[in-house]
């Protein structure tokens, strides 16, 4: 006998299976169940492309008539690309929705629950909403900052190092932890680095998945004086677009090059403390980005930080110790006093990768806008 | 119905029960079986007192003939501080014995077993071997080298650093974290710092434990030039023993001046590298040391990792973010050129100690002496 648990976490399932592929949208899966045999399911494919309601209801047909809707995201109350699904689900006959949680928008979050009320229909909410929401978080961040979520990635030994005195950064993980980091390139809009990174490894930043195609994320190179080579990897905007982020005293003559090479010129001002990250995430927001990979160097990663604009960390370490008195870390910046001036975070999983540990954390309440 | 296998994990954690009060002695446990009741069950509780099989068959009494014991290490074949147990079991008439591990020392290991085959006993060698082994690292690495065990723990933030750049290291970790580093110092013979935690921290290195009495590890100072001020934490030898490692070419009576407030003091060369870490931890185990919790600074960590000298590392890792270009970072010691130079280890275990993590990990094979 399966519960209502049971079904939300199958709905929940179909929605994971679209992450990085509904961007801007959520992720969002449906399961119409009628005297205990299912007879729908659908999720949101793509931005554009119907609900997960209407996939569920489309392959319930009659069914849905006195069945019950589990929905990992309030249905929908306003016309968009598709109509509101919360009138499909009232037009439906449904005799019950279960929800896992409400709409994040503070503007909109229970307007489609209460059009399903109106027509009568119980409604639940709340089943799995913790799981719910962290599938969705991208989202719900989007929704209530109108800025991307911000990752930030990186690898490092287990004492601690990114990279020897020189730079010397390859391999610190293994293939499976690689393979792992191009999975989440896949998901993400957009990929940020410094100058320092594209000088010193002039990577290309693309997506490198065997056996499938993966989605490039547009990269992102914060570069205030341009100092990027015209050359460099990141230049060629036949496989990914490329945003460069320079200031906006920098010589028009100059940007345009990059222009004329299809790069995307993005000027933002700086302040004492550097570039005026929470202006850029915002305009990158404005461009369509709704999350991005920060994937370094330490000084890129620290300003982020210090400026707590960083929404989550995902971590690999290596099972090495590369010692060194000059070894790079992940985090520099400038330097705090006492060590409650750390940024606290909560771990929210970890687990081995290959040989490796990869740890995910966010940061505590409080500790990031 | 039990198996074999059930039996010899009984034995295996009546053995780890004992962890840290055996030294320099294994841990051992034994169960004897009769008709699938236990009618022995035994442990060795401290160097000098009864071996695991005394206790099992004083249990058993007459239940022992005919029975089956389990013991976690092959019995002694000697006549030491107990008569021989090889001895005792082949007198009790036991039909069968099961061996998780043989004798460490390659010298004696077997004649345990072929005097029990030898009187018609049936032996079975191997079974949780591996488990028995890890048990009795400590004990097996003393047999087969005449050195002690050595334990690199290190605490850092979620970005490597051990401390901020004035050496702010107050705390790291959790209350949690440093309880289970508490159990750990109270589990080894001796601990080890380099003369600049002492300067630093002026820490007692003692042993601090809630509701019960901890053994206090014999703290071990590296400090060449014998700069530890007389009156510092580690110099109240009324608490726990001190030795201090210095340069043999310092003034002896300086040196004396430690030794009259109880303190040992240890000659050590040093060589081009730096002190002779391997001399040190020769005359170590012949003071009886048998295991060093090493626990930092930075220089004092590379150099035990640099001359392959340390057996396990367990690190904490606190979900935190220092970040700063001077913080400091668990290993330093001299900059290698490239990522394939790092000390390759294997992470053996990962757990969650309140909100930080602890990792033990291995040195791969080759990768230490």
């Amino acid at each position: 006998m399966k519960t209502d648990r049971d079904y939300m976490q199958l709905a929940l399932d179909l929605a994971a299976s679209a992450k990085g592929n509904t961007n801007p949208n959520p992720v969002v899966g449906a399961v119409l169940v009628k005297d205990g045999v299912i007879v729908g399911t659908g999720l949101h494919r793509k931005a554009g492309e119907p609900h997960a309601e209407v996939h569920a209801f489309q392959m319930a047909g009659d069914h849905a008539k006195g069945a019950t809707l589990y929905v990992t995201l309030e249905p929908c109350s306003h016309y968009g690309k598709t109509p509101p699904c919360a009138k499909l689900v009232k037009e439906s006959e449904v005799s019950r929705v279960v929800v896992a949680t409400m709409d994040p928008n503070p503007a909109v979050a229970g307007r489609g629950i209460n059009m399903l009320k109106e027509a009568g229909i119980e409604v639940e909410v709340g089943l799995l909403e913790q799981e719910a929401r962290k599938l969705n978080e991208r989202f719900i961040h989007n929704m209530l900052t109108s800025k991307p979520f911000v990752i930030s990635k990186f690898a490092m030994t287990l004492d601690g190092k990114i990279a020897t005195y020189n730079g010397q950064s390859k391999w610190i993980t293994s293939e499976e932890a690689r393979l792992q980091v191009h999975e989440l390139r896949h998901e993400v809009d957009a990929i940020l680095v410094g100058i320092g990174t594209v000088l010193a490894d002039n990577p290309s930043l693309t997506t490198r998945l065997p056996h499938r195609d993966g989605k490039n994320p547009i990269r992102i190179i914060l570069d205030s004086e341009l100092k990027t080579p015209l050359d460099a990897n990141v230049m060629d905007t036949s496989e990914a677009s490329t945003i460069i982020v320079c200031n906006p005293h920098v010589d028009v003559t100059k940007m345009s090059q990059y222009e004329e090479k299809g790069a995307t010129i993005l000027p933002i001002e700086k302040d004492a403390s550097g570039l005026k990250i929470e202006d850029m995430l915002d305009e990158l927001y404005k461009l369509g980005i709704t999350d991005v990979l920060v994937e370094g160097g330490a000084e890129v990663n620290a300003s982020f930080l210090r400026a707590g604009f960083i929404n989550k960390f995902i971590v690999y370490i290596a099972p090495k110790l590369l010692g060194g008195r000059n070894s790079k870390t992940p985090f520099t910046g400038f330097d705090v006093e006492t060590m409650e001036q750390a940024l606290q975070l909560e771990i929210d999983s970890f687990e081995k990768v290959g040989p490796d540990l990869c740890i995910t954390a966010y940061p505590k309440i409080g500790e990031s806008k």
